[in-house]
């Protein structure tokens, strides 16, 4: 396998671990393991679990700037795009109900730990909090663009939490019906 | 120092570290420093990190149980005690801007470690889905009641991530306000 293709592979395997146990319970050696590679070609690759994680953040800035424009390509009004963010929580609820979402329970994570990369992971929330004001505003909410957006922000982690406390399918399937009704009020 | 008291100081020590840096990053020797205590004599109260969960859980159900009371000698009206509980993202903005909801933050970690415990830590948010409950039957919506105190739930939870991950009590505000004017379209 080519360096390049390890890499990718040791990022792949971290980003799960870290999101399906957490960062702190997913030490170097379960990472290794998880790729069967031998400590010293793991080390060639990464340094440090500081590292793994910057490397993890920065896939998922890429893997979400494609999700927004593959959302903005099959969607063609801001309410269906607000919609298809909203709709999130209902496509990924068994991932959701099992580990909660992996932004919010990694930023919540980072917070406690005081980890110098809280802020790094937080970029992850101001990509969609950016693209969903940006819906807002062609909504012709221009003014109350940002508060809308961390309303909507606000839904999915409110719901991916309960989900994960009580593993309800129902539930979330009546949050997002609540949402539906809501953003419908804001179409013109 | 009676052992009662030991015990109790204990017990407050690792309520505040699990609060304040997650529960598997703290460590038996992280919760016998903090209350100054020897190894014996902490193996003495508790032989283990989950026991000491353990009784971390009774006391926060006993504290819950009594802030609940505590509202509902204050405020008259069914509206006013849900009103109570939503305000608490307001009371608590400190704590909540660095380390998120005491319960969901614990009832997520615990679901990622997969921990024997989670349910335990369930009954935290089952006590106030019972208790929000009640006030939406007195409100007059008995067969909507439980639904509309998961909705409550999830409101505070996804305040808290967010208001964690940005650290914004501006947004905190707006939300209270938003679920103010919500809750009293249920007012008779």
């Amino acid at each position: 396998m080519t360096a390049v293709a390890t890499r990718e592979q040791i990022v792949a395997a971290a980003d799960r671990l870290f999101y399906h146990r957490g960062y702190e319970h997913t030490s170097f050696a379960d990472i290794a393991g998880a790729v069967g590679l031998s400590r010293g070609n793991f080390y060639y690759h990464f340094k440090s679990k500081d590292a793994i994680l910057d490397a993890v953040i920065e896939v998922r800035l890429a893997d979400t700037r494609r999700t927004l424009e593959q959302w903005e390509a099959e969607a063609p009004t801001p309410a269906g795009r607000i919609m298809r963010y909203v709709e999130i929580v209902l496509t990924n609820r068994a991932d959701i109900q099992h580990y909660g979402c992996p932004v919010g329970t990694l930023t919540t994570e980072l917070a406690k730990l005081e980890h110098a990369m809280h802020g790094q992971a937080g970029r992850l929330f101001a990509l969609f909090r950016g693209w969903l004001r940006e819906q807002f505003v062609q909504l012709g909410q221009p003014e109350r663009a940002d508060e809308l957006a961390m309303h909507v922000l606000a839904f999915s982690q409110g719901v991916a939490v309960m989900a994960n406390a009580f593993r309800d399918e129902a539930f979330i399937r009546r949050e997002v019906d609540r949402m539906r009704d809501w953003v419908s009020t804001y179409e013109r």
